[in-house]
């Protein structure tokens, strides 16, 4: 593996999303081998998945069930479209991956970071994210930005109540303490133009 | 819990499926309340998943993807459909649970026993069976009354060859030394009428 694994974490409206857009259109114009991507990221069996996980007739699915589901869709992206990318040395960047598992399903829903840990190290064996960001700002700030996009693609965790969301954030400084080295904290409590160049600097010093 | 979780395991053509069906209605006869199961059992979330594992279009599922699969469906079937009839006080009899996982994918695809049985502890939570009979017979003798049977729906498995079979057998032989106390031998060797006495005198010294 010569690429680099980067991944990109945090609450909903933390910016991430447009965040990592930006710096892939960087990159490439500094001459980068970029990919960007994200779960299930098109590959068909993890698409497959992710519709069985987000199915709104599935009302009854069982919260394991749920955590089991996204380990399996991570396993068959990270095998068909990461590591071929981190194989060709490229420098792939990942909207989300085993963070949001643990911050999610395993914090804020009460079923444990290391048992939601254990099944995804099954799931990804050893390939843990070179770098990750955490795009650092206060659910309540987060929650008003998407509420104010009308054009912003609403799932099922936007309707989430804001205390889950205070969780998922609590779960994630839980994470910060557990893995220093690879995870970085980023202030996304600021323009955008502000977080983007923060990211670039940070993204570029690393890679250099 | 107040009822029996007794499961049902071997490979290919030991004559497991019959000799539970035969059991499930001498036990009713008996006056027991008995459910009687197998993996995804009807439940709609494992019926969906189990559909995406046994799809013959993906071919490219890695071995990984594939296990973390079984143990979500096993997760939703359990919850939804073996706790339920245990609480009830039932019998439970189930054909094939946790040790296929460990013997098909953990031993012989070489996953690893311990490996899938830490992402199949997450999906059970220590509701392992409570009586676990194992159907020992050769696998070439198993593979033979299968092809005299045209009648028996063939799956993949079917097809694979002998050697993965043997495989398969000497994963559950270590199985039988890792959990004693709950594994039993029944010698599947035998004309079917004689499996079927010998299964029967088991579980109700069992159940008394």
């Amino acid at each position: 593996m010569n690429g680099y694994f980067i991944t990109f974490e945090g609450g909903e409206g933390a910016g991430k999303t447009s965040v990592l857009n930006h710096l892939y259109d960087q990159l490439q114009q500094r001459g980068y081998d970029v990919l960007r991507t994200r779960e299930p990221g098109g590959i068909e069996i993890a698409e497959q998945i992710r519709e069985i996980i987000l199915n709104p007739a599935h009302t009854d699915m069982e919260e394991r069930t749920e955590a089991l589901l996204y380990a399996a869709a991570r396993r068959q992206h990270l095998v068909e479209k990461v590591l071929p990318a981190l194989n060709q040395g490229k420098v792939v960047l990942c909207d989300r991956f085993i963070d949001s598992s643990l911050a999610y399903q395993g914090y804020a829903r009460g079923l444990g970071i290391d048992e939601v840990f254990a099944i995804n190290q099954f799931a990804i064996k050893g390939h843990m994210p070179d770098l990750t960001l955490f795009f650092d700002i206060e659910p309540k700030k987060g929650l008003a930005r998407i509420a104010s996009n009308k054009d912003r693609e609403r799932n099922r965790l936007d309707r989430e109540e804001l205390h889950f969301h205070e969780r998922v954030y609590e779960g994630y400084k839980v994470l910060l303490e557990k893995f220093p080295s690879r995870m970085h904290v980023i202030n996304a409590d600021q323009a955008l133009e502000d977080v983007e160049k923060d990211v670039y600097q940070l993204i570029i010093s690393y890679l250099h």
